[in-house]
């Protein structure tokens, strides 16, 4: 079954809102004023750091499995993932009460690892990357008959991610430009498809590391471009996109920058620091995008989306000076 | 200061649905076999009659009250109404704890004007008819220094009326049809600047009384035209449009369609004995639109906005039979 980006509708994710609602926390949007001077512009920071399972794909996940049909939902779910996504499945799969296994890479933080068995799923970590891992869960969904949940593909999974712009613009309206860091695109499909609707106004800049950096690459070459496996303190964001995640890069993204790893620590560092938030890589690519002065010349009001906060303590302490 | 329809914009309605919730009621979204049968399709009542204060008003009335800069609130509220947006704006008022006067026209159903002064609120009824009433309550609001709000015009207040169409897309996204009651047009409006930029594919049909067509007749002359005052169950629906009435009837009213009043009291016979639902003129045009063969080739899923429920007592047991 081939899905096309372009099956997402902006009125699934007001289903998924509404779905959610009750569910997932309803994060802060919190002026920062350092960014803010930074920019010149109000820049609100969406702090899904603070969502339950610590990142926003709890919403595309829990979304996804609660449309399933029951009976198929019962048979069980799998999923690859870096962290973030296993932690928001094995979230969902918990409060639905099935089975759920997760396939993490062998480099996947310990603090995701730890809160997907704490949720009650299997863990499965012999893949030494994440496109390992994401193969060894397909076979086995097909083995055991249960449901492949993917992590940045299919209607309601992006619907469910759309969740943080529509929380954004309800608070928001008058929103000019959104940040948001590009993985595989699920985030910035899901927030796209909405704001294209509603807010046709909105300029939409993603941001990724240098090294995990598959959407430039392949947005510039105008094909899927496969990049090395690098290290990076982004690894949530790391993986190959396929032709799904480039069309939505296609329809959705303004703007894409790419950081260095350094600019990523040095973000991490600042929000820690200015705003008492503890991020992760992933999340702070889009304050290290304004940090460096990359995104720079917005106007009206700004909102940055901080997408997770799920980060080894050790890893933190060594960036942030104990 | 002129106000266009155009000022208003679909994330306004998002909005308004976070300011709303926990204060006006999430009313019903319910399947009515009996008009499911007569179309062959699936036809959802939104029962607002269920809403507090009986009808939709308060969505709109609370929004526009509540986006009031403060200082400019407590000076307090005035309104002109044939009784649901009085008191819609009554109740706001109790709600922010300001002054509320509201005129209303002498033929204007005795439970509303009960209601209104229920909720605190001063009701002047010295006006002979809906438009007078207007006029009143407009040099009453300058004198005062109060703030008049419109019944049916300003962002604010057409944004709240949109969120009934909010919650019918969270519940229905696939919503082909909606059928909504129009007299000043701020119901439909304020749904159909949503659903334009949601749900484009869906068909928006407006339903009024042959003694309330004022959209019908200044869309059909492409002018506003005024009708006759004329004696009408649709109450609610009663009243000249104006420039900016007409522009939102252009921009978001696929089909209009009017009803006699006698299809408009069976279709309130019909909502009390098939529906169990209390349901006033003006609320049940959607229905007798229905029920009369005017609306019919729909297909996928239809929502019919039951706009309201304040009914006297002797009335309703005068079409129903005690």
């Amino acid at each position: 079954m081939a899905r096309m980006f372009s099956d997402l509708r902006p009125v699934d994710v007001l289903a998924a809102g509404a779905r959610l609602r009750g569910i997932a926390r309803r994060t802060p949007l919190r002026r920062s004023p350092t960014l803010s001077r930074r920019v010149g512009a109000d820049v609100m920071l969406k702090l899904e750091c603070e969502q339950l399972t610590g990142s926003f794909k709890l919403r595309g996940a829990f979304n996804a499995i609660a449309t399933l049909p029951t009976a198929v939902r019962e048979r069980g779910v799998v999923a690859s993932s870096a962290g973030n996504h296993g932690l928001g499945v094995a979230w969902a799969a918990h409060h639905f009460g099935i089975p759920a296994t997760i396939f993490v890479p062998a480099t996947a933080p310990r603090v995701k690892r730890e809160g997907i068995e704490q949720l009650g799923a299997m863990v499965n970590a012999e893949a030494p990357h994440y496109d390992a891992a994401m193969a060894l869960a397909r076979d086995f969904a097909k083995e055991r008959g249960a449901t492949f949940v993917h992590p940045c593909m299919g209607s309601a999974l992006l619907a469910g991610q759309g969740t943080v712009a529509l929380e954004i613009l309800e608070e928001l309206p008058s929103l000019r430009t959104i940040v948001v860091p590009v993985g595989g695109g699920g985030l910035v499909g899901g927030c796209g498809i909405l704001l294209r609707a509603v807010a046709p106004y909105a300029r939409i800049i993603g941001v990724q590391s240098v090294n995990t950096n598959a959407m430039a690459l392949s947005l510039t070459a105008g094909r899927v471009v496969s990049p090395p496996v690098l290290p990076t303190l982004a690894d949530g964001l790391a993986g190959d996109i396929d032709d799904y995640a480039l069309d939505i890069g296609r329809h959705v993204i303004d703007e894409l920058y790419t950081v260095e790893e350094e600019d990523i620590a040095d973000a991490i560092r600042h929000l820690a620091r200015e705003e008492s938030a503890t991020v992760e890589g992933s999340g702070a690519v889009g304050a290290a995008a304004i940090l460096t002065g990359a995104v720079k010349e917005v106007e009206g009001e700004v909102a940055v989306v901080v997408s997770g906060g799920n980060i080894d303590r050790d890893r933190l302490d060594g960036i942030v000076g104990a």
